[in-house]
């Protein structure tokens, strides 16, 4: 199916119908930031709760976690985010520009230099001529230096060094350093899970996409302990149960695919890694998500550094180790973008164009509007009676103005799955009509029979 | 009824039951930070959920957002948090520590000292022979100096003053400068609302009281926006849906007040204000919740400083007016920790003691346990078989471990309000045995019924 949206028109849309606003509009924006509006809000909620669902609720080997966005310093010493989270910056002396070294040289020259050293970037900088400042076409570059992506700040009264917090880049690290805790008070027994979803921050000096890649987002991400020696086996296991997920929950397969990640691109502690990614209309072939074996790298680094013992063991064969660990780690943000534009239709329909987002009725916003045919009573009534008897538990919306069709295109664009028409007929035959937004369709069902056909449809 | 815990207890069953962790424990702890472990996660996920139901989804007059934590760093310039938002500090130069300098004196002397200002505070310290270093008895101080309690941070590479970046310390100005957004976007009509729940930051320098203080923590405001003239009344009105919302869920009416802000401690900007407090054993009398009548004060200074037009017409009245805004302002860990200590009871039953949580069950962490009389089958067959219909819709906990007395005891201090065991029995007459935490009364119920059942039973 063919994707009928680009960048400038879903950002349109998304602000035209209250999904995502550019963060600070009134006083200009902030760059590559977004607060989600009333309909974004709600179908952002959909998407979390969809994956603690299918992680924590559906599953007896994952249990939950929060833990806090700045935690002690020497959790990123010992994870190796101090060191080594970095980007490679070059400045430029002619314009006092900072660019990211790769992205200047592979734009000027094509050569892939992933992963190579401040001092390997700045020698091809300084021997190619093609390298040139975008903005004066200057040669003068500074040294790469290691930028890092970690926001910094202090606690405390007092701007010193041993006052610096980090806010994390990753919610995983809060899993890593409460491994024991969780092990000690939750009776759970290797292999096991322990999710999380929340905020990170990385200061990215090239934001952007929309809400594909922002400087603060929102992670979910499990961490799946495993006895070395299965965490292949595992790896593969949750592929395909992430990639699954995408597909249950609607997403057109041809716009999906798992892609192995490459020597380079994979990250210093992982043996394997695989992306599952979506073919959007503006930017390609993107990751949504990334399923990593993280080996025992982060529990063995907690270790040495905490000095607290990390090992497990197992108490039906007495083996003792420290478990392997596979990450399966989503940002409900680009999941959203990604929903969003494979959901995106423009359609003729009777000589009408129409929009409407054909979501998935899980992570549709609103799940059902109620309309009255008229403001007028019995009519009215009886429809505000069968809201208030549904409002409690599911997002609804109530909508008496303007024609019935004006209405159901209100709610088509919203992606709002089924319209619940009460008429005239209602109070004869107490029957209402229930309209699907895909097939426009309509059926009549029994007022007392609507609450248990909706919760159906939706869980479809 | 009597409270039956004292702040150590709390902490130490939190922590043994997986409600709430000292975060980054294995480094040595970081000061007044918390992390919420696999039940905390759930319940502090419920009372968030309850919140948003009755703010969002049960009324047709209040719609959701989510905003950036990362605003533009004029936002809190206009609203007053970059000139005003301090703690006053005084720095004594003979142990180069630094205490607040209301605490400082109120301590030494007795008096009330808030609302005064730097220069006041100075020559109270400098006069008063009482106030003295509680270190090492000096009074050589210097003087008094604001402290802002917003985190800072740089956006960028470079950390130079244009760059600068505050962690939001309300979520409430998010909602103020996406008010026309949503006025605009969303077809409401003031009187209208808008809710949002998200974390915030205050660089405090003396949090404390386990979760009931934290730099980092979540709230819960609403931003009810109204004709001026009618602000009284709707601050009426939403004291009393506040207030009521804790005794729907459970909350001990004894334990719970209203009580009216001083003119002292009242916000510049808030014309009344009411705090719900809550009887903490350990505390005493402490804020849950404040309703405050912001009036028009952050829409006006947010036009000022903008130039941005946040007034509205009323279609009906052609009126024109900057709305008055009644906020219930809330925070979600402490409202937890209310819930903890309300709920935690030890009693003698049969001669065994027991620890119980008699939490409502639409804030219990898990809502009902399934257990099988014995791990072997056929019936455990039928128990998992159970477990695996119902799953999908709560959070629910499957135990076939130890004796059934002990596993009732493990879910009475979990909270958990039904316990539903099949037995052998089951086998013949397909019926089970519901459990309830609190009268410890069974009944024997349809294995078919079972979902109806514990549906009404938790949303009682």
């Amino acid at each position: 199916m063919s994707q009928t949206v680009d960048m400038e028109k879903i950002v349109a849309f998304c602000k035209r119908r209250g999904f995502v606003y550019q963060s600070s509009e009134i006083y200009g924006g902030i760059r590559s930031s977004y607060d989600y509006g009333p309909l974004g809000v709600e179908m952002k909620r959909n998407i979390k709760e969809e994956w603690w669902r299918s992680m924590v609720y559906m599953r007896d080997d994952i249990v939950g976690l929060d833990s806090a966005i700045i935690m002690h310093p020497k959790v990123w010493e010992a994870s190796g985010h101090v060191a080594g989270f970095n980007d490679m910056l070059v400045e430029s002396r002619t314009s006092g520009r900072r660019y990211r070294a790769d992205h200047l040289i592979e734009e000027a020259t094509g050569l892939d230099v992933e992963g190579l050293s401040a001092e390997e970037l700045t020698r091809i900088i300084q021997e190619d001529e093609r390298i040139k400042d975008p903005v004066d076409g200057g040669r003068d570059f500074a040294p790469v230096r290691p930028f890092n992506l970690m926001f910094e700040t202090y606690t405390g009264p007092v701007k010193s060094p041993e006052n610096i917090a980090y806010l994390r880049p990753e919610t995983a690290q809060g899993i890593f350093v409460n491994f024991k805790n969780v092990l000690q008070t939750s009776r759970v027994k290797v292999p096991f899970g322990i999710a999380q979803i929340g905020k990170s921050f990385r200061n990215e000096i090239t934001p952007g996409n929309f809400i594909f890649r922002t400087r603060e987002f929102e992670q979910m991400e499990m961490e799946f302990f495993v006895e070395p020696g299965t965490d292949e086996e595992w790896h593969e296991y949750w592929i395909e149960e992430r990639f699954n997920w995408y597909l249950k929950l609607g997403l057109n397969p041809d716009n999906l695919r798992k892609r192995e990640q490459t020597d380079e691109e994979r990250a210093h502690y992982a043996t394997r890694g695989v992306d599952i990614e979506y073919n959007f209309p503006f930017a390609g072939w993107s990751e949504l998500e990334g399923i990593a074996n993280r080996t025992d790298y982060d529990l063995r680094k907690h270790q040495e550094h905490s000095g607290a013992n990390l090992t497990y063991t197992d108490q039906a064969t007495g083996k003792s180790y420290i478990p392997y660990v596979v990450e399966p780690a989503v940002g409900p943000d680009r999941v959203m973008l990604a929903f969003l534009v494979d959901a995106y239709r423009e359609e003729e329909v009777r000589g009408e164009r129409r929009v409407v987002l054909k979501l998935h009725p899980r992570i549709a916003p609103v799940k059902a509007a109620i309309f009255p045919l008229t403001k007028k009573e019995p009519v009215a009534k009886v429809a505000r009676q069968l809201y208030d008897d549904l409002k409690g538990e599911h997002r609804l919306f109530y909508d008496d103005s303007g024609s019935i069709g004006r209405r159901y295109r209100r709610q088509d664009e919203a992606g709002t799955p089924f319209c619940v028409t009460v008429d005239f007929d209602t109070l004869e035959d107490r029957q209402v009509t229930i309209r699907d937004r895909d097939t426009m369709e309509q059926e009549r069902v029994p007022i007392e029979a609507v609450r248990e056909r909706l919760k159906s449809l939706i869980s479809g």
